[in-house]
C-alpha cells in the first residue's frame, strides 16, 4: 500500500501545487476521459479504487449522464487562423457542446460566444448539461476585437453511453467508525474551484495513512453532485450508520481568507470541531449559513440522508471574484493557500480525534505539585498553565467533550490537546466511557 | 343556514363599518335588552345560538349580575333644558346608575359628574358594577359653562334578576379540532373598543363559512370577563380537549398600527401564527407582553383554563388616547382600518390552516426541471423561487411545520403557501403525519 | 442549647465587629493552638460541636498535616533591638517557618524578607505550606530602613503530629434537608479576609435558632482548603443526599461593594436565590463566573462532590488591594459592612425558605374585592399592589417558584414574599406540593 509518490510535509504546500498544476490542464467533466486521467493521476498517491457505474443509471430522482468526449475544437477567424482553441485552454468550450463543423458569419458567431464584459480579461466558464447547444467561451477583450467576416467553427465531440467514474480509498482506524472526506473532479482547469479540493485530499490521505488513527477514514473524488447522489444511492445505509463526521473538502487554495458552511443540522461532531479550531486559530473566519450552501453538502445533508458534513475552505465558491473563470488559475491557488488549506482540516480531525468526554478521578481539587505538574518557578505563562489545568479539572465531570471544554475554559485546541495528554498521563482524568486518547 | 345578510368581501371594511354603524347607537352593557338587541342584529349575518344564564348563577369565583335596564336618563338645567341626554349619546349615563328623580344645585350636581380636564372635548366612559350610584359623564367643555342654579336629575333604570346573554356559531371543518374566535358586546355606543370586534368576527364567520375548512370554528359574541368566566365555566373541559388555537378579537378598526399580545405560554399555535404573519407582513406591528393584557385573555390563559389564545389587534386598549371616551367613535374606525383587521385575522387563520410538518419525498435534491418548477427564462425574481424552493425542500424533514419553514427561511406566507402547494402538487413533499393541504 | 452570649440584632454590625476585634489577634493557621482557641470563643454563641482529625489522615488527594505551633519570633537589629515582632502582629512571620536561632548580616537575612515595594506600609500575609523554610514579612518602608550591620533572629516554633480541628452546628428544622454554611478560621490577623466570614456565620446561627425554619441548617467552621476536602471526606454522602443550598460565607465586612461567585452548575438554589436578591436589592453588585472562584467552591463544587453552593461576598478576595496584607484590618471592616453582609445573606435564607412552586385555587381571575385584597382608595402604589396581585394569580400554575415569580414578574423579593403570603391567608394560592409558608 506504499505509494509511487510520497509526500514531503515539511513542504505540504509546494508539493501539491506541483501536483496541481500537472493536472490543471486535463479537461475534466462530470464523465469522460478527463476524470480517469485524474484519478489515475492519484493513484499515484493514494491507492484508490475506481469505481464504475453506467451511464442512464438511476440515482434517486437523477440519471447518470453519457459521457462526454472532446478530440479537438476551435474556431478560425475569416483568415483562417485558430483564434479560440480548446487545446489551449479548455474553458473555451462551453461544456457538453454537441458537435459542429460550420461557416458563419461574426453575427451568428456572436449568439454562441460567452464573456463577461466586467471582467473583461477573464474566460468565463460555462456548462450546458441539459439544453442541447455548441458555445464558445473568450475574453470579453478578444471578442470585442474579433473582426467581421466568414468564421469556421468546429467542435469535433461525443456525447455517448459510457460510465460515471469517481475513486475512493478507505483508511482504517481504530474504530471502524468512519470520518467522511469527500471532494470533486469534474471541473476543467480552475484551481480554487475546483483542484485545490482533490489536492488537500490527497494530502490529508497520505498524513492520515502516517498516522495512528482513532477513526477509519474514507474519501472520495467524486463528480459534484451526480456524482455524491450517485455515491449515496450505493452507500447510503453504510454511511448512516458509520459516518461520526466529515467534510465537504472544496475551495482551499487560495491566500485570503478563511470560510465555514455548517451541515444542515448545524451542531455535528463537524461542526462543532470546524468551529472550534476556527474561532480560536483563525479568528477572521467568514462565518456563513447552511442557507449559503452550493456544493456536496446539497446532498449529503439533505433530509433523510443527513450527514454530519460541514465544510471549512479558504475562498467560498460565489464569493471571490474569480470563480468560474479562467482568472481561478495556478497564481490564484499558491502553495501557502494550500499549505493553510491542509492544515486547518488537519487541526480539526486531529480535535475529533482527541474529542472525548472526560472525567476526574478523584474527588475535590488535585495536588498537583504531586505530579510534576505544579511549575518549580513560576511565570507568568506557567501560571496561566495551572489555572488551565485547574480549570480543566474542575470541569471534567464526564458530561463535557474536548471541545466543550475549549470553549467553555477559552483554551485553544492547540493548547488544550497536549494539556489533556498530560492530565490523562498523570492519572487525573479518564475518558468517558473507557478509551485511549490517540 | 344561509344569511339573511351576505358580505360582499371585495366591500369588507366598508359593509362591516355600515353594520357597525346600525349597532352603535344601541346601549350595550353586561347584560340587558342592549345585549340581546345587538345579538338578534348580528343573527342575520351569522346562525348564532342565543343562549341564557341567570342572574346569580355562580361561576368559579363570581356571580351572574342583575340585568341593568334603562327607559331615560337626563338633566334638565335651571331652565329646563335637557342639557345631559342618554338618549343622544349613552355615554352620557355612568353605567349601573341606580334611579334617582330629584332636584339639586350645581355644587351637589358635581359631585355626580364626570369629564376629562386634559380631552375636553370628549364624554369618558364610566361604569359602576360593584358600588351603588348615580351618575352623569360629559365634556370638560360642557361641566365648564353649567350655570349657577337648580338642576332636575332623572334616572329612569332598572336593576333586577335576568339572565346575561351570549351567542355562539359553530362552524364545522374536517377536524373536530378546533379554532376558537371570542368577542365582546358590553360595551355602549364605543367604536374600536369595541364593535370593531364583533363586525371583524361576524366577517370571519362568513369568509370562513365560504371556504374549506381543515379546523372547526367556534365563535362567540360574550359580554367581556362575566361573559367569559361564564362561558368557561359551562364548556372547559370540551374548550381544553378540542381547542388548537385561538384569537381574542378586539380593537381591530382604527387606521394607525397592529398590535399583538400573546397568550401566556406565548409560543401556542396561535402566537406563533400571529408572530409570523405580522413580522413578515406588518412589521411595524406593536409587540406587547401578557403583563400588558387587558382582556378576555386574562381568563382563557388563567393557570387551569390555559387556552392557546392570543390578541392581534389595531390600536390596543388604554394604548390610543380616544379609548374609553366618546372620541372612540364612527370616525376613529374607518373602513379600512375595519378591512385591516379583517384581512390580518383572515392571515392568520390562513396560516394556521396550512400549518404542517412537510418531508421530502426524494432522497437528495430533486431535478426541479422535471416537474416543470425550474423557470425557462431566469430572472431574479425566479432566481428567488428556485432558492426558495430548493431551501424548503432542504429543510422539510418532517419536523418543521409551516410557521418554523417560514422564519427559518425567511419566506413570508403569502409566497410560502402557494409554494408548499406547487411542492406538495408535484409529489416532492407530505404533510407528516399523513394529511393533505387544505 | 442557650448561648453564652446572645447577639442584639438591632446592632448585628456593632456586635459583630466587637467579636472580632477580640479575634483579631490570635495567630490562626490550618491547624494549631490558634484554630483551637477562635473555635472555643465561637463556642460562647453557637453549641459548636469540635471535631479533631489527626496528622497525616488521607483525605482525598491530601494528608491532613502537622500542627505549626509558634511560641515566638523576632527579629533583633544590630543594636539588639526588637525591630520585627511577631508579637506585635503575626503577620511578621511567614506561616509554617521552621525554627531557627542565628546570626546574620543585613544581606544574608535579606533573603528571608518579604514586603510590597508597591504597598509600602503593608506587611505581606505569606505561608510556605510545602517547602520548608523560615521568614519575615515587613512593611516595604521599614525594610529600606534597615541599617547595616548583624541581625539576629529567632524563630522559636514547632512543627509536630497533632490534629486539624474544625466546629460544626446543626439546627434543625422541619424538614432533614439542610442549608449548608462554610466559612473558615485558618487566617492570621486580617479582618474581610477572613474573620468577617466566621462572624457572619456566627449572627446567621444565631439568628436562624431564633425563628421557625422550614429547613435544617448545618454551619460548618474550617480550615480553607484542607478543611474543606477533610468535612467532604467524612461526609460526601450525607451532605449530596441533604444538602438543597448552600454558600461559603467569605469576605462579607467591608463597606464597598456585593460579589457574586455562582456555583459550577450556575443555576442551583442558592445561585438563584443569591442572583434573585442580589438583582433586586443590589444592583450595582459584580457579577464573577465560577472561573473566578478561589475559595472552597473549589472543592463543593469540584465533578463527584457537586454541592449547590455559591459565594456572595461584599469585596471578593483578591479583587481589592488590602487583601493578604496587614491592611485588611479591624478599620477596612466596619459595622455597618458587616451588618451589610449578614443582611444579605438573611435575604436570601429568607427567599430560600419562602421558596415554593404555587398554584392558584380557582379558575379565571378571582375577585380580589371579596378578599379584602382591593384597595378603596385607589393609589398609585395600591394601583401596582392589584397588577402585582393579578400578574401572581395569572403566573401561580404550579410550575414557577417564588424565584421564578419574581424574576419573571419583576417584583423584588422584598414585595413578593409578603405579597405571597397574603395570597396564601386568603386561600387564593397553594403550594406544590402541599406545605406551609414559614
Amino acid at each position: 500500500m506504499k505509494p509511487d509518490i510520497t509526500i514531503d510535509f515539511s513542504q505540504v504546500g509546494k508539493e501539491l501545487h506541483r501536483l496541481m498544476t500537472r493536472l490543471f490542464p486535463i479537461c475534466r467533466s462530470l464523465t469522460g476521459p478527463g476524470v480517469r486521467e485524474t484519478l489515475s493521476e492519484l493513484s499515484r498517491y493514494l491507492p484508490l479504487q475506481v469505481h464504475e457505474v453506467p451511464s442512464g443509471t438511476e440515482v434517486f430522482d437523477w440519471t447518470v449522464p453519457r459521457e462526454w468526449s472532446v478530440r479537438d475544437a476551435y474556431v478560425l477567424d475569416p483568415e483562417g487562423r485558430r483564434i479560440i482553441d480548446f487545446q489551449e485552454n479548455n474553458l473555451h468550450l462551453v461544456g457538453y457542446s454537441t458537435p459542429v463543423d460550420q461557416e458563419l458569419s461574426l453575427e451568428e458567431l456572436q449568439n454562441h460566444l460567452y464573456s463577461l464584459p466586467e471582467q473583461p480579461d477573464a474566460i468565463p466558464y460555462i456548462t450546458s448539461y441539459y439544453r442541447e447547444r455548441w458555445g464558445f467561451c473568450l475574453s470579453h477583450r478578444q471578442r470585442e476585437s474579433l473582426p467581421e467576416g466568414n468564421y469556421r467553427v468546429v467542435v469535433d465531440s461525443t456525447l455517448a453511453d459510457g460510465v460515471l467514474n469517481y475513486g475512493e480509498v478507505l483508511i482504517p482506524g481504530e474504530s471502524d467508525e468512519e470520518v467522511f472526506l469527500s471532494t470533486y473532479i469534474c471541473h476543467p482547469s480552475m484551481a480554487n474551484n475546483e483542484l485545490s479540493g482533490p489536492m488537500v485530499a490527497t494530502g490529508l490521505g497520505q498524513w492520515l495513512a502516517s498516522r495512528p488513527r482513532r477513526f477509519s477514514y474514507r474519501i472520495i473524488f467524486i463528480p459534484e453532485t451526480i456524482g455524491a447522489l450517485t455515491y449515496l444511492s450505493r452507500n447510503l445505509e453504510h454511511l448512516r450508520k458509520k459516518v461520526v463526521a466529515g467534510f465537504n473538502l472544496t475551495c482551499l487554495g487560495d491566500d485570503r481568507t478563511f470560510s465555514y458552511v455548517p451541515s444542515r443540522a448545524g451542531d455535528t461532531l463537524a461542526d462543532r470541531a470546524a468551529l472550534c479550531v476556527l474561532k480560536n486559530h483563525y479568528p477572521e473566519f467568514k462565518n456563513y449559513s447552511f442557507l449559503d450552501r452550493g456544493s456536496d453538502e446539497r446532498q449529503y445533508c439533505a433530509p433523510g440522508v443527513d450527514l454530519p458534513i460541514a465544510s471549512v475552505m479558504r475562498s467560498k465558491y460565489r464569493e471571490y471574484p474569480e470563480y468560474h473563470t479562467s482568472l481561478d488559475n495556478l497564481e490564484l491557488v499558491t502553495p501557502t493557500g494550500l499549505a493553510g488549506g491542509f492544515e486547518v482540516l488537519k487541526q480539526c480531525i486531529e480535535l475529533i480525534e482527541a474529542n472525548r468526554s472526560f472525567r476526574t478521578t478523584c474527588l475535590g481539587e488535585p495536588q498537583l505539585g504531586k505530579y510534576g505538574l505544579y511549575p518549580d518557578v513560576g511565570t507568568r505563562d506557567s501560571h496561566k498553565r495551572v489555572i488551565d489545568m485547574l480549570n480543566l479539572l474542575a470541569y471534567a465531570d464526564g458530561a463535557k467533550d474536548s471541545i466543550a471544554l475549549s470553549t467553555l475554559l477559552d483554551i485553544p485546541p492547540a493548547r488544550l490537546l497536549p494539556m489533556l495528554g498530560q492530565l490523562f498521563e498523570a492519572g487525573l482524568i479518564e475518558a468517558v466511557p473507557e478509551g485511549n486518547l490517540p
